[in-house]
C-alpha cells in the first residue's frame, strides 16, 4: 500500500476523531450508507448549530439592513425554469458500451472507461440534470414533477415582493436564509465537503445598480473577516477573484473565499454580483412585476443583487480542520469559544467528601445557560484530555479546597493553565470569557 | 356566499395578518404556489427559530440524559423497508372512471365522485405510498431509488450504536433531533397544519423495558407542561389517550397533546411507547446487533423507546393562534417573551433634538443581544400598535426627558403601562424580564 502523505494522514485522523467522538457519521451507516449524505452526531450537531447561530446573529440580528426568511425545499417547478436550472443545471454523461457504466464525459482520460478499460466505445454525450426530481400529489406524470431545490436563493427571489410589502426594508437591504439544498452529484467526495445533501447560508443583498461595486466590496470584506473572527487562521484563508471565463453568464463578478483543507484549497463561500438577472427572469416567467419602486427618486428599477453564499457544512468542516491540532501530549481542538460544542466541563475531583454534591449544583447552575458536560470518571488528567480532544474551553474541578474556601479550579484549554475562581463569581467569569469580553488572564 | 362562523373569521384574520406582517407566505406564490408548502417570512422565521430553540434548550441542553443528532433527509432506502414504510405507509386510492380524478377511497361519500358526480364507477382500490420518491446517482432504476424521509425518528434508530459508542450515555437516555420530513398528503389543509413539507422535533428515549410506563408518564407530563410554560392557555390544551384500536401495531400506548385551533381540536404532538420494535427491526434488516449491553446487570437487551414527537410548524401555529387577540383598540399578539420575534422596539419620539442619536446608540447596544426593531416613523401610538400586532413585549421611547435625566420610557405590551428606566440599567432591566427572572412591575 502506498504510504499516505502528511495531509492524507491528517485528514484520516480528523475523520476518525469525528466518528469516534460523535461529530460526524456516515448517513444510515448500518445499511452501508448513502453516498454523499452525512449525519451530525451529538457533538457535531452542537458545533454546526453554533456555526449557523453565529452567522444568523452577525448577518441578520445585529444588522438593521438584513431580514431573515425560511422557504420550503419543494417549490413550484416553474421556479427552476425561470432560474435556468431545468435547462442548464447539467453534467455531460456517457455510457460505456462495453460495461454499461455511466460516466462523466468531461472526466474521461484518453477516452477510456475507468471501470472496464475499454477505449473509444461510448454513447453520445447526454446532458444529465443535477436536480433531484420527485412527484407531488397522487399522479406521477409531467404535471406533478417537483424538484428538491438545488440552491436556497431562488426562494428569496420569488418572495422579494412579499418581503417588501410586509416589512419596511428598501434597497440597500438583504434577505438571509439558512436551509438544505440538494444536488445529485455524480462523484461526492472529500468527506462532507462535496455532498448531495448540504446546507447553505445565503444572503441576497438588493442594491441600486450603480452601487453594486461598493456593496460587492463590502460583502467580500465582511465575509472574509467573519471566518477570521471565529478563529480560522489567516494563512489558511484566501480570496480568489473569478476569471471572466469562470463567471456564470448572469454574473458581473465573483470572488471565492477559499480554505486550505488537507485535500487541497477549496471554496467555502462565493460572493457574486448576480446583477438584475434573477428578478427580471422571475418577472418574465411569473408575469409579476418584481421591480422596486423608489418613492424618493420617483423611479422604478430592478435592483442588482450581491450574493454571499456560504456552505454551512463546508464552514463547519473548515472550523473542525483549523481547530484540530496534534501535540506531543494530546490532541486538541482549538475551537473559538462561541463555536465549541461544549463550553465547560465539571469534574468532582473524587466521588466523596461532598464533592459530587457541590459539582452537581455548579453543573445545574451553568448548564441552564450553556451546553456543559459532567464527568466524574477516571484520573483528572485523562478527563482534561477527553475535553481537549473535543475543544471544551474550560474545565472546572471541585476539589478539597472548594468545601473549605468556596473556590473551584478553572483550567483553560489552550494554555492548560489553572486558576482559582470563587463559586459565586464562576458564572460571570465564564460569561465574560465565552462572549470574548475578557481574556483568560484578565 | 355563506356567512363565516366566528372561528372561520378568526382563522381568516390570523392568516391575513400572517401574510401582511411577514409571518407566513404561500411557497413560490408568484407561480401559484405549491399545495402543502409554506414559507416563513422575516417575522415567522424568528418565531419558529425561537420555538425550536426553546425546545432544544429545554429538552437537550438543560438535561443530562438527552443528546442531539442531525441526520440527512435522504437515507439508504433499506431504512424504510425495515421501518415498514415502503410496504405500509399508504393511503387507499381509486380513480373515477368517468372524469379520471384520483381520490381517497376512504373519503368517498355514497360512492360518488366529488368532482363529476358520477356514482359507483371507480377503479379497484390501489395503495398509494405517501413517501416522496427520487433517484440518487446517474441511473434512474430501482437500484437508485431513495425517499425523502417521512419522519425524523428512523435516523435516530439507525444511529443508536454510533451514539452509544461515541458518548457515555446509557439507558435511560434520549436522542433528540429537529429536522424536515415530507409526506405526499393527498389533501393538505388548514394552513400550515397539514402540509407536505414540515419540520419535526423528536426525542427517542431509550429505557429498560420494565421502566417504560414510568418514562411514558414522565414525557407526557413534561411535554404537556412545556406548552403551558411558553404561554399556551390551559383551556386550549388537552391530553387524549389513544384507544387500543388507534394504536400503531408496534405501539404499547400513545397519548396526543391536542390544541383547540379555530378549525377544530387537533394534534400538536404524540407521545408513544414504541416498545423495542424499531431497534429489533433494524437489527434484523441490517444484520447489526442494536441491543444494549448493560455492564452492571451483565445482560444484553433491546431498550424500549418512549417517543415525544412534536411538529415545529404545528407548535408555531398554536403559539400564533393562542397569542392572537382582537381588542377594542388594537390587535395584539401575546407571545411569551422568549418566543416573540422582536424583543424590543426603539422609538425616538421625534427626529430632532438629539433623540435619533440617543435612540440609535441604545438600539445598537440592545440589538447586539436580542432581535430588536427601530422605528422613527409616525405617531407614537401608531408605532405601539404596529408592535402590538407582532407581539413585541417592550417598546422603548427616547423623549425630551432622556437627554436631561438619562431615562427612557419603557412600555409593556400586555398591560400597556409605562415606566421610566435609567439608560444604564436598561439592558439589565430587559434581560431580567425577557428571561422571566423578574416581572414587569418588579
Amino acid at each position: 500500500m502506498a504510504k499516505k502523505s502528511g495531509a492524507d494522514q491528517r485528514m484520516a485522523a480528523l475523520v476518525s476523531l469525528c466518528k469516534r467522538r460523535g461529530f460526524i457519521f456516515q448517513s444510515s451507516e448500518i445499511y452501508g450508507g448513502l453516498n454523499g449524505c452525512w449525519d451530525y452526531g451529538p457533538l457535531g450537531v452542537e458545533l454546526k448549530r453554533n456555526v449557523k447561530e453565529a452567522w444568523w446573529r452577525d448577518m441578520v440580528m445585529r444588522r438593521t439592513d438584513v431580514v431573515g426568511l425560511d422557504c420550503s425545499i419543494l417549490m413550484n417547478p416553474r421556479t427552476w425554469e425561470a432560474s435556468g436550472h431545468v435547462q442548464s443545471f447539467t453534467d455531460p454523461m456517457v455510457d460505456c458500451l462495453q460495461c454499461k457504466s455511466r460516466l462523466r464525459a468531461d472526466q474521461l482520460e484518453n477516452n477510456q472507461c475507468p471501470v472496464c478499460g475499454t477505449k473509444d466505445r461510448f454513447t453520445e454525450v447526454r446532458q444529465f440534470n443535477l436536480m433531484f426530481k420527485t412527484h407531488v400529489g397522487a399522479l406521477e406524470d409531467s404535471s406533478s414533477v417537483a424538484y428538491l431545490r438545488p440552491e436556497t436563493c431562488q426562494g428569496i427571489f420569488v418572495n422579494f415582493q412579499n418581503v417588501l410589502s410586509s416589512t419596511r426594508v428598501k434597497p440597500p437591504f438583504g434577505i438571509a436564509q439558512i436551509g438544505k439544498a440538494f444536488r445529485n452529484e455524480i462523484n461526492p467526495r472529500n468527506f462532507t465537503f462535496r455532498s448531495r445533501e448540504f446546507e447553505q447560508m445565503e444572503i441576497e443583498f438588493f442594491v441600486k445598480p450603480d452601487e453594486a461595486p461598493q456593496w460587492f466590496d463590502h460583502w467580500k470584506q465582511t465575509r472574509y473577516q467573519w471566518y477570521l473572527n471565529y478563529g480560522i487562521k489567516k494563512e489558511n484563508l484566501h480570496l480568489r477573484d473569478h476569471e471572466a471565463s469562470e463567471l456564470a453568464h448572469y454574473a458581473a463578478g465573483c470572488v471565492d473565499i477559499e480554505y486550505d483543507f488537507p485535500f487541497g484549497r477549496a471554496e467555502l463561500e462565493g460572493i457574486a454580483n448576480r446583477t438584475d438577472y434573477d428578478l427580471k427572469r422571475h418577472s418574465e416567467f411569473s408575469k409579476k412585476d418584481l421591480s422596486y419602486s423608489d418613492p424618493e427618486a420617483k423611479q422604478r428599477y430592478f435592483p442588482y443583487v450581491i450574493e454571499p453564499s456560504a456552505g454551512a457544512d463546508r464552514g463547519t468542516l473548515a472550523f473542525l480542520t483549523d481547530a484540530y491540532a496534534e501535540e506531543a501530549e494530546r490532541t486538541v481542538m482549538r475551537f473559538h469559544p462561541r463555536l465549541a460544542p461544549i463550553k465547560a466541563a465539571v469534574f468532582p475531583l473524587v466521588n466523596k467528601d461532598g464533592m459530587p454534591e457541590m459539582a452537581e449544583k455548579i453543573f445545574a447552575d451553568i448548564a441552564s445557560e450553556w451546553n456543559c458536560f459532567y464527568d466524574d470518571k477516571g484520573a483528572i488528567g485523562r478527563r482534561y484530555r477527553r475535553q481537549d480532544e473535543v475543544g471544551t474551553p474550560y474545565c472546572i474541578t471541585i476539589d478539597g479546597e472548594t468545601g473549605k474556601s468556596n473556590v473551584v479550579t478553572v483550567r483553560e484549554r489552550d494554555s492548560m493553565k489553572q486558576r482559582h475562581v470563587g463559586m459565586t463569581q464562576l458564572k460571570e467569569f465564564l460569561r465574560e470569557r465565552l462572549s470574548g469580553e475578557k481574556e483568560w488572564e484578565a
